[in-house]
Parts: C-alpha cells; sequence; structure tokens
C-alpha cells in the first residue's frame, strides 16, 4: 500500500444486543480515522448503535457495509465483543482471508485478547503493522442423508454432536480415513479445531491444543465406556460419524446453530481449507490468556501440599 | 411363615417388549411353584408372555396382578430383565419393602446380578432363605414453581438436571441444607445414589459409592469451571437446584421420566425415607460385579509398564 | 465451668520455621489472656518465638507444656498456621479430643478457616462459646510383616501408597472387609477420609467428601486400568492393600511420615475411633472455602459459552 | 535389490530374561532363513537362547553382532517381545533409520501388533515387501546444570519428571520456545510422543495422539491446580523444564533410564531428527489396537443406559 502501511481499509464490527456498545466503538472509530485508515461499519453494527445519529464525531460519513462486503472490501476487520462475536465472524470472513483484531467487551476472552481500556493505543500499533500474525484453522462440516449433502457448515471451534436432554443416550460408530474407529453410546461427541480446545471440549475432559499444532480432537461426551478417551487426530483426518442410535440426535456448530439429525445419517468433518488470520500485540502469549482464564499459577504455592 | 421359610408368595416381572422372555419366565415360573410358592404374575408381564395361553406347564391357574397389588400380597419378587427394569419395579414397589430378587435377560447387570442359566438352581435357594439381604436408598425429588410442587418422584439411580442438546449452557444455583454451595454453567448436573454411581455419573466422571455408604453424589456435568468436581453429601442432605439461566433445561428420574423446568424453577432432592431390599445370593460380592462390567484386572499385568 | 463459658484453659501453638510468627502469635496471646482465660504455650513454639525473652507483654509467666500435657489440661487449643501444622497438631491431640481453632498465617487454608487480621476478634468469640462445633474423621493405619505389625500411625488427611519416583509400576491387590477388590498396577493409591479429599486426592481426580459424610474414598494414582475410579466406602470398612509388585514402595501419612514397604507387606487401614472437633465462627461455611480455594463461580459468568 | 525385494539382510533381536522366547525365536529364524535372507542375531538375544548350542536347525552359521552393527548392516530388525523390548531397540536403532517389525510375545502390545501364533506367516508377507510403512517420532531431552548438559538421552514414549516417593511435590517451572507457561505444584509432569501418549500419559488422563500427529503432549501428574491441563504442542516445540522446588526430583525416559536432578536444573525437550520406521502387516489398523487393548466397544450396548 502507498503509505508502506499493511492496511488501508479497516473493517469495525460490535457484538449485537449490547447496551452500551455504541459508545467506545464509536471512540475507536474516531482514533482510526484520525490516524487516515478508511474505515467500514458493518451493517447490524450501525443499527445497532445507531450510527446515523450518534456518528457525528466522525470526520467522514462512515461507509456501511455487508459482512460480504467487508471481506471483499476490507484489509483487516476491528471485532468488539467476546469470543462468540470473533466466532461469528471468522466462519463469515474466512473465505477471504481477512485478518482479525479481537478486543473484549467484558471478561477477557481466549480469541479476544486485548482489553477494552488498552484498545485506543494498541489498535492503531496493530494497524500500524506493529503485530504478531497467527492462523487458526477451522473445520467444514456437512450432513449427508441417503447420499445426499442436507447440510453443510463451517466451524470455528468445534461440531458437536448431542443427544437432546429429553432421550436416551446416542449411538454413534466413527470411521476416520475410511477406517472403523469405534462404536460410542454416550451423551455425543465434539470434533474441536485448537480454538475450539479451550471452549466445551475443555468441559468435556478434552486436552488444550496449541493453535500451531496441525490437528483436531475428538472428545467424547459422558462415554459409557469408561476406557473412552480424547484422541487427537493429524489435520489430514476426515472424520465421519454416523448416527446408529438414539432419539432427538442434533448436530451444532461452535454451539451458534443447531440442526436435527436422523437415524443413519451421517456427519463428515474435515479441515476447512479456510484460514482465518488473528493478529495480536507484539508480545501476544497464548500462554499468558491461558494462565489468566484458568487461574494458573505464575508462582509456587509457598506452603506445603497438605495445607 | 408356617413352615419356616422367609416367604410364600413370590410376584414374577419380565422385563416389557422383550422377545424370547416368555420361555424363561415360565420355566422359573414352573421351578418355583414346584418348590410350593405361591405364584403371581404382574400384569403386564402376563400379557407380554400370553400367559394364558402358555402357561399350561403350571399346576395352578396362576394369579395375575398389578404392582401395587404385588406390593401388598408379596413376600418377593423376581424379576427378570435388565438394570433397568430393576429401577422401574424398584420405584414402584418402594414404598412396600418388597425384596427384589434380580436375574440378568442380557448382559450381566449391576444389579441384576444372577445369570439367566443359573436362576433355576440360584433363585430357589434364595426364596429358601439362603441369602445376603442389602438395602439400597432412593432419591424423593420434587420440582417447585412459584412455591407450588408441580411434580414429584422418586429415583433409584439419579435426578438429572440437562439442558436440551438444542440450546446453551445451562446455569443452576445450589443450596445445600440452606447453605450456597455454587453457581454451576454446564451442561447440568446428576444427583445419585450409590445405585446409580456406577450408571450415568460414572460416565461423567463421578466417584464409585460403595452401596452401603450413607451419601449421595453431585456430579456437574460438563461444568465451565475446570475445577469443579463431584462432592459427595450426607445421606441427610437437602439439595436445591434452581435454574437461573438456559433455555429448554429439563429434569429426568433414572433416565426413565422427563419433565420440562423454567427458570426460577426449584428442584429440591433429598433422600428417600423408603429403602428397596435386595436379595443377593450367599457368598454375593460387590467388587466381583464392579471387575466384570468395569475390566478390572484380577491378576497384574505380567509386563512391564511400557509394553 | 464456673464463669458459665466453655473453656477456661487454652493452649497455644504455632507453625515452626516460620519467621515472624512470633509478634502475631503474642498479639494473640495477650488478647487471649486479657479475657481471663489460662494459657498454656506449647513447647516448640515457645522456643520458635523465644517467649521467654519476648513474653513481657503478658500479665503471668505463660506456662510451657508438650503437646501430651496440652492434650491432658488445655480445654482448647488456638493453632496460629498452614493446614499443614493443623494436620500434626490434630493427629497429637486426637486421643484427647481438644478442640481445634485454626487461624491461618499464610493463604487461606480448607481447615485454618479464620484470616490472621480477623483473629483478635473472632477467636475470643469462639473462646467465649460462640462457635460451629464439627468433629472430622482420622484413620489409622498399621504395616503388617509376616503377621507382625512394624508400624502405626494415625492420618488426618489421607495414606497414601506410593511406589518411588525410581522405579516401575506398584503392584497393589486391595481386600475390603475381607472380600477381594481388584490387583491394581498404578503409580499408587491414597485412602482420604473427607478433611483429605480436598487434599492429594483432589490432584488425583478424587471427589470431595462433605465432613460430615461418614466414609472414606480409595483414590488410584495413574492406574494403568483406564476403567479404575475413585471408590467411597462407608466408614466401617477395613481396607488391606498388599504389595505383591514393584520396587521401592511407600507409604506415607499426611505427607508428613513416609516409611518404606517390601513385597508381601499389608497396610492395613480403617478409622481411627478417635474424631478432633472443630470449632468454627458462627455462620461459616464450608463451600464458602471451597468456592475460595478452588475458584467456583458465585454468579454465573454473563457471556456466552463461546467466549 | 537384486531380487526386487526391499530387505536383503535381516536382524532378529528377542527379550531378555525370557524363559521360552528361544524356541519361538529360532522357529522364526528358520522360516526367514529358508526365505533366502542373511539372518544377524543380536549379541545379547544370542546368549539369551544360547544359538551356539540350540541353532543347529538353521542351514548357515547365524552371524552375532551388536546393535551398533545391526544399525549398519541390516536392511529390517524384527522384535519379538514386548512393547517395553521394542521402545529400547527403537531408540537404539533410531539414529541407523532401521525399520522394525514387532513380534508380541505375551499380550497384544500397542506397538508390537503380529500375534505369536501369526508371525510364521506375516514376518515372511512382511519381509517380501507386503506391509504398510509408518513412521514414529522420538524426543530427545537433555539436563542442563549450570549451563552444562549433564544428560541427554532419546525417548520413544516419554520423559517423565517426578518427585520421589518419599517427599513432598515438585515445583516446576515451564517454558516453551522461550514464553513461560506456568509454574507448577504436581508429583511431576510427562511429556509424550504420540506411542507414548497410550502408555505412562493415558494413564495420567493424557489424550491420546494419532501416530501420524505432528505433536507432543505434555501431561501434568496430580497438579495441585485443578484446571491445569493436559497441552498438546507442535512438532517444533522447545520444552524447557526448571526444578525449583521439592527434593529428589528425577527424571526418566521411558521408564527405562533414571537420573536425579537437582534444584535448578533445566531438562529441555524437543523432537529428535530421528524418527523409527515400523512396517505393519496390510490392513494394519490403529485403531484396532485401542479397540482392543482399551476394550472398546465395536457394537453398540443392546441394553437402556440404566442397566
Amino acid at each position: 500500500m502507498d503509505n508502506g502501511k499493511p492496511f488501508k481499509t479497516v473493517a469495525l464490527i460490535g457484538r449485537q444486543n449490547t447496551p452500551g456498545i455504541g459508545e467506545p466503538l464509536l471512540r475507536l472509530a474516531e482514533s482510526i480515522e484520525r490516524r487516515g485508515f478508511t474505515l467500514i461499519f458493518e451493517a447490524g453494527t450501525a443499527t445497532e448503535i445507531d450510527l446515523a445519529r450518534n456518528g457525528g464525531g466522525l470526520r467522514h460519513p462512515p461507509r456501511v457495509a455487508s459482512t460480504q462486503e467487508i471481506g471483499e472490501q476490507a484489509d483487516v476487520a476491528v471485532v468488539l465483543g467476546g469470543d462468540g462475536t470473533m466466532l461469528g465472524i471468522g466462519r463469515e470472513l474466512a473465505r477471504y482471508s481477512t485478518p482479525l483484531i479481537g478486543v473484549n467487551h467484558g471478561r477477557l476472552g481466549f480469541i479476544t485478547d486485548i482489553p477494552i481500556q488498552d484498545m485506543k493505543t494498541v489498535v492503531p500499533e496493530l494497524l500500524d503493522g506493529q503485530f504478531e500474525r497467527e492462523e487458526r484453522s477451522l473445520l467444514e462440516a456437512r450432513i449427508v442423508r441417503s447420499g445426499k449433502t442436507i447440510y453443510d457448515a463451517l466451524a470455528f471451534n468445534d461440531v458437536v454432536v448431542n443427544r437432546s436432554g429429553f432421550s436416551g443416550m446416542a449411538d454413534l460408530r466413527l470411521v476416520v480415513d475410511g477406517r472403523f474407529m469405534y462404536t460410542q453410546r454416550s451423551d455425543g461427541l465434539i470434533v474441536a479445531t485448537p480454538t475450539g480446545s479451550t471452549a466445551y471440549a475443555l468441559a468435556s475432559q478434552g486436552p488444550i491444543l496449541h493453535p500451531q499444532l496441525g490437528g483436531m480432537v475428538i472428545v467424547p461426551i459422558a462415554p459409557q465406556s469408561l476406557s473412552n478417551r480424547p484422541i487427537v487426530l493429524p489435520d489430514s483426518s476426515e472424520i465421519s460419524i454416523q448416527v446408529i442410535g438414539g432419539r432427538e440426535v442434533n448436530v451444532n456448530f461452535d454451539m451458534q446453530s443447531f440442526t436435527s439429525v436422523e437415524l443413519e445419517d451421517t456427519i463428515e468433518i474435515r479441515r476447512s481449507s479456510f484460514r482465518v488470520p488473528f493478529l495480536h500485540p507484539v508480545g501476544y502469549s497464548y500462554y499468558a490468556t491461558l494462565r489468566k482464564k484458568l487461574y494458573w499459577n505464575e508462582h509456587p504455592a509457598n506452603e506445603p501440599r497438605s495445607s
């Protein structure tokens, strides 16, 4: 780009249904605009904060665009919200490889790693090119019924196959890369990316996968077979899950969209060819986030074990 | 009783919807009748096996009765089926303290501990008084909405509060004996008796509770707080679970009856005053059942750890 | 007692090898003495804080006594230290049923539940009779070699059988109440009281046992059999652990005393007939301690699961 | 090679201290020799089975060689023993990239996947070129004291840092790729390869890593921080573990060699540049091995959950 900077057009996206998000979002917009970047507001965000009425502090009438247009036109997107907001926008922008910057509105997130109080100094630095870039993988999944794909979706965190709470266990038959793995009676199972490994999968006893690991993890949920354990597969794996027993089984993607499946349906999951670039402040530490979110000790306890 | 034997009237109960159960049930009935006991067939069982047509091998026209009548009239009940059959009949007969003998039709159960091939020799021995008696506890639970009980039930295994598979996490607020325990975001939680500790609770990482332990266990299901752990409470505890967040939350009892709950509903759980007597063959070992069901080693492995 | 108060003679015990413990201990002693109680200093504590030189602020020359004399003469003992200090003194005073009050010097403990900054107001209230009394159980264990007891000890938290870190796995054979339970190849196992259930046993995936539960828990440590799970036994259980394989196996009690065992040795464990009374401030909540120590949520998270 | 076959010289290695291993080893040798391969016996194996006296059934006087010579001269090595034997020989031959064929003498192993009763038909097929080749990664570790390497070793399964059973917890400080991860108070920790993920790491609640995953896993052993979880790192990671507290800490490699470490020592671990090729029969299934070793179900249970 002409000024030697990596980005020119910056999209702004805020969490929906979030009272009070307009004010910090507009302050952020103003400080970005002052640095000479062209701004685009995501359409839903513009409506949410009533941009037409409240955007008076901006020098230029701000452009408003759909996420598709953002994907096509923006060089980078700044997201103000929680991890859920990032997951949603990440899935939508995945095909455009738009880099994402995540500012947390609320508690520190796993992937929205810039605290809101730091955004006015940190975000401009990132936009000026001082960042660490990291690529995160996604899953693509499709549900196949009688040989036909009836649903497909991307997942940033996880694809979850779940019994309904109103029914007995689900029986699932797993085949990986064409080889039979096992039949499992359980509440269901989770297939998670490294990004998703710290979400629902972690609560279900799954391991943490480092974001740069080329792999995905299958985590059984309350499996009747006590020796059933999470298994981490290479990135190239193709997972096929057939529903062979149980009623009211459903599949969800990032716990944000839910679909019913029937007996004999197959859910096919593999890594998406898309990857989502994240931009972190220089010196960003994945482990620092883990320590904070998981209350890990920084210093050894200074008392004997028994105390 | 007149002949110095503990029992005179024996009820027979079989698993429903089980092709092929008529034949072993009738053979068992004949061997019991030959020993001089009075037989009662549970009504559903009589229908299931078409007793009127198939009962010709019995000397006396068999009596047919409801479970309530069995509770009032029988000295002991012999159940042929799986653990689910025992759970159901156990709940129904709990108020009558009718002792149960469990014969397993299918795989060995945790509580149907007499293999079907041994029943013709073992069951008569038990009826003659050669048994080990054990009492199992139950839970009683009620759902309270706006101060009124809208549902109540007994549970032999467990009371499970569960989010629906189609929704996000449930937020539950626990109070035990009037003292606040914690607020939990999770898939739900299980309150299990010792009998239920080897069922769903075990699949959800709960501990095994010995049947004679005076306690019950709360097992969180996929709790977001990673340090949330199963907690075993004394038998006298009164557990109150309030639904403070989440949609489509439901409660089930022994995974056999399901009820929806709404926000602010409270589920109150405590030990029932009823107890269900089980009769086991002399020399019965609870640990032998665990070893068999859970593939525990009887002998040390004869190879080094790494092999 | 003459003044209608429950206690007259109060023992004071501080943690050993703790620089800076003298000053708060003496301030506590003064405030107790001012209330009219007779003070006894535990001998090691008196030496540790150089009582002869530093005790000048006390009105009466303080009495100094061994823990045995404290057990015989004191009505109550106030312990300033960590949970480890409480465990040690609890074992020593168990046979005398001396009630214990625990003040935490350092981080909040599971059983030293009075913060040091509150001690000058709270301890006198307890000594005046405003307390909640709770009894904690202990284990007694003995090591039997060729039919002879070669070692015996009390444990307040746990009895741990452990392989040495320099050797392969241990093979252990468990018999409970004369009935064979299983043979286990593992790093060892833990038998814990309710008090100990929140110590090493919890780190090894054991459940939390409420202090009033009449039970103890066996927790396997890294068992080779993946379906091996913690099992909670009634208080009346007699556990026998025979070492049938492995080198350099040892037993420890509350992780404070360690003893080597040899092949064929048997460790026999059962509840002690002694119980240790704890005095808590009125309104004490076991669950509040758990929440604080384990970072349990008090309020539901206010973000979606994925964030 | 001249006959169009992949291998010409075949090494034979048997487990040490294994009565009865001579007979199957010699029968295997004869059937290999008959197929026209040149045989080398590993020196320790030759002594173990008294080859000079018992090798009369072979046509040619068998060559005897050290593992180093085997590495230099053999095209492939057939191992008869358990997984431990494979681990040991795998480490020794790693620098030579000698492919390994594992025949199990005893129970089925995770990596010795040819049952002894099938060896006479299966091993010649593999030697003739009908195999599936798989490469397994190893770890290289070194212990650094005051800036100097005092010990280094390869590990095929795992590098384990462990407190002694006679001491309190260990405090370990982890740095990965130059970034601080956490300080951990625990019994120790395991760094495992995919091969090692089904050994000790699995018993300590680690996940299964597929052999083709480019990663390694850190599994904490009984960590005091309950939210500490296994974490899977990319293959390129450099792990540094510093001992900052605890007495009698030691490190072992594949649980076969043990070394004491002192306070401030650092254990540095990364993937070795060597990889060990395994040859499996055509149609080999890693999942079939898991199912068998871990008692996973092949078919759904045919009873309700509660039974």
